[in-house]
């Protein structure tokens, strides 16, 4: 049986063959691997799956928990943006629970721009635009835990995209696709 | 207006006194403090508030996103365990996500012993006994993610104690109350 969530990816792969399950009970553990910033029984996937169309660069997602532990409400997944790489500038009603896992990158959130390190934690409310930047030379990673129910990401409106044009920082950092370029 | 979660602490902390708030969203960004492996604008706290009465030793809390981020329907905290110190043996409907972030710990989790270390993930699902103990010589922290509603944490039940038990492993590493002394 398979099931996908709004993201399209398919989550019903067989907890049969994962070493990392825990006997008798919905649990499971992923050893982190530092040789390729991987974890062990995690596939390692182009962002183009789950965002097919629209405007990102450079991006590497692992879906840690959420692809086979199952059924848990939240996921875990780790994303990786190389040097000169962004995600959608996008909002959701969904929340992001963000904690910075390697290097250091920049985000948009609402019409501000903060920076995120190693263990940084980030809040992203219901319908707040973002977009995560990487303006360095290293890899940008960090985890984001959401709701495994979640929406589709949407496109800002003509004002959210003014507001972030209002501020000079933001204006420079934000990477709009052709469709985007108001 | 003040409001209390399942674990009894104060979530109605102002908003407006918060330096870590994005203008005109419901986010927020808690900048990590290497110093003392804390988070700027996050208050310490020590366990015994959220389990007083259980059995547990030389942990400290702190509530990253869940204190003041709005009405957050996750939140993240990161747990810190002295040498020694161990985490309440507990079940409860709630899931958990789980990410190393300091040092090396066990953990049991049904009736098995994992080892946490950074970055590895673990998930623990609904009803699965789980306690965190240190048995190293420097701290071990994780973060930890819940959802904001919640259910209380409840003893293991006789069977689930005998199946610690019977893995000489856990047998070993288990740490139990008076109460739970069977």
């Amino acid at each position: 049986m398979s099931q996908a969530n709004a993201e399209g990816e398919a989550t019903g792969r067989s907890r049969a063959a994962d070493p990392t399950r825990v006997e008798g009970h919905e649990a499971a553990c992923y050893r982190f691997r530092p040789e390729d910033h991987g974890w062990e029984g995690v596939e390692r996937k182009a962002y183009a799956e789950a965002a097919a169309g629209r405007h990102f660069a450079g991006i590497e997602r692992q879906v840690i928990v959420g692809h086979h532990s199952g059924h848990p409400s939240m996921q875990l997944r780790y994303f990786e943006i190389a040097p000169g790489g962004h995600s959608c500038l996008e909002k959701h009603r969904h929340e992001h629970l963000v904690i910075g896992a390697r290097g250091v990158g920049r985000v948009i959130v609402g019409h501000e721009v903060r920076e995120v390190g190693e263990k940084d934690a980030l809040y992203i409310g219901p319908d707040t635009p973002h977009q995560f930047v990487n303006t360095g030379a290293t890899p940008f990673g960090f985890f984001c835990i959401v709701a495994a129910d979640r929406d589709r990401p949407r496109d800002l409106d003509p004002e959210e995209h003014a507001a972030i044009d209002r501020n000079p920082q933001a204006r420079a950092l934000v990477r709009r696709g052709p469709a985007e370029s108001i």
